[in-house]
């Protein structure tokens, strides 16, 4: 086993706690990242926060990372040590099953296995994540980091920006889309980035009117304020596409009744039962859907496509020892718009 | 006022009777339509059992009716005394706002008006169905009948067709396309004939196995019982498009298990509240919609596309003295697969 240094919990709802932890010698297939830079998720909030108890512990959290190789199992071809590599929250999966065939291995029949929290395939022990100064993954599920991308602001692109990448991919939006992201946070922002960059006209609906600004810094073209019937009213069926990547359970009458006919809502932000009302789908044939993660063909592409637009994520760069912090701030939805820790602090 | 006979419901839960009724005068667009023919609908189940009371009294049920065009108001020119005629469940609507200029009158923002317990947007009065002898309905919302098309077997075509045939044509379904059918009944049987008709593979689920027979000669290449687990497990994510027409509420999973990555749930047999599992949507990026009725091009084209392939509905005439049993048998499911009533005996 090699030893690195992490951030870990050690019981349900406890800080993270900075400790030693084991990683797996390289098999031949896999690479050592040296971690530069990890993006801080609502999911981590969630397993730490566990109250199912579901999650096991000690937990690692972190799933979005950037680093650079530093060593490489002999059957690894396209990778060298010294490249400059991401990972996301996906680092393995059967590879047999239609879905991985398809190459959406997030959404693989054996389910894949998590970067943290997950099983792993061979030897049965429970993956640690990102919040840590090395990770050891399978080649397959490392993608290099294309140049002028930046290591820390790309960090987040691994699973807010695959996140919506898939649907906004997926659902066709291009020159010529109207698309509305609800949700100005770490999705939201990213979303809005991606749609306008793929040629779209993007709009954000938030409460909060003193983000308008920063929307419309983000390349929004539009901004309605979601606690106004009046501009909810005059926006009924304008949009293709809406986004919705609110974090909390809340009603989607509104929001479908922005989309167009045979439109789309897509719900990423959270994973609790959905109601709707059938008439709310009915009028207007409208469509609700979601996503979540990325399988590898579409990370890979999301990554070229950051590359040659200049899209990342707008950051607030802490060094890791301020996780517990970071996560604080992340429950208040006090950041804009993601928090990625510099895990040069754990050398 | 013109004078007619219908069959009448007095109050909730009333049995439907043989009483004289009124129709407006017609005014310069209308027309005066002899009723030779009329499908019986879950809807019209739905508003004679109406335990909120919201549905008014007395009330006159039929919203799927054929017959001939015995008179016409000054301004018709589409039609002429003697045409054969067809009308569905909207016999009105804004015309005026985005919906109606896209030539979907059933989303009209100001509601179209219902063929039955509607509100006629001239004189404000209740709009009787077609469970009588004769309508008074403005041209814009009857629809030639063509030729070849049996009257009798025609007339569910105009619910019950429109509503199957507006998802299909929506998701666009041709050649190629894998449909599931869930429930075999009135919409049912209808959207295995169009997807067939269409040049689709379909195959119906069913909780009934001795609808097997019944399924593959109306056109089905496949049958899966429900109540299978086997059957469900080995279609999993099989299906472009699965059209589910349970009439009842029930748990989607399984249903959407069947879906295909970036495939469609069109949820069309009940119009309660939907639950769904976010993980049942995202797994799979899925899309869960509805739809219902029909606009006047969609209507239109589904009457000339059902006259171009042969499709009516498979049905049970019966004289419309028989309306009341008639009503009691479908809410036993105990028809194959569409009632409809010969308004003959109300001469």
């Amino acid at each position: 086993m090699r030893t690195t240094i992490g951030w870990r919990a050690d019981g349900p709802a406890a800080a993270l706690r900075r400790a030693p932890l084991e990683r797996r010698d390289l098999r031949p297939d896999d690479l050592a990242v040296r971690i530069d830079y990890c993006g801080v998720c609502h999911t981590d909030l969630h397993a730490l926060r566990d109250h199912d108890g579901a999650a096991e512990h000690p937990l690692v959290p972190g799933h979005e990372f950037t680093g650079v190789v530093t060593e490489t199992g002999p059957a690894v071809t396209r990778f060298r040590v010294g490249d400059r590599v991401a990972v996301g929250n996906i680092v393995d999966s059967c590879g047999e099953c239609p879905m991985c065939r398809a190459g959406q291995e997030n959404f693989c029949h054996a389910f894949p296995t998590l970067t943290y929290g997950g099983t792993d395939r061979q030897d049965g022990s429970t993956t640690l994540g990102g919040f840590s100064r090395e990770y050891v993954v399978r080649d397959r599920f490392a993608y290099p980091l294309p140049p002028g991308l930046d290591p820390a602001a790309a960090a987040p692109l691994l699973c807010a920006g695959v996140t919506v990448w898939e649907p906004l991919h997926a659902l066709g939006v291009g020159p010529g889309s109207r698309v509305a992201v609800a949700g100005l946070g770490g999705l939201g922002h990213l979303a809005v980035k991606m749609a306008v960059a793929l040629g779209a006209t993007a709009s954000v609906i938030s409460r909060s009117p003193d983000k308008a600004d920063d929307a419309r810094r983000l390349g929004a073209h539009g901004f309605i304020v979601s606690t106004d019937p009046e501009q909810l009213d005059s926006a009924r069926d304008g949009f293709d596409i809406v986004i919705d990547t609110i974090s909390t359970s809340h009603d989607l009458s509104p929001y479908l009744r922005l989309v167009a006919l045979d439109g789309t809502l897509s719900h990423i932000g959270h994973l609790g039962p959905l109601t709707v009302e059938t008439m709310d789908l009915l009028v207007g044939r409208k469509k609700l859907t979601s996503a979540g993660s990325g399988g590898r063909p579409a990370t890979a592409a999301m990554l070229d496509f950051c590359a040659d637009k200049g899209v990342t994520a707008e950051i607030e760069l802490l060094p890791s020892s301020q996780v517990n912090e970071a996560l604080d701030r992340l429950r208040r939805n006090d950041v804009r718009y993601r928090f990625v820790l510099d895990m040069s602090d754990l050398s």
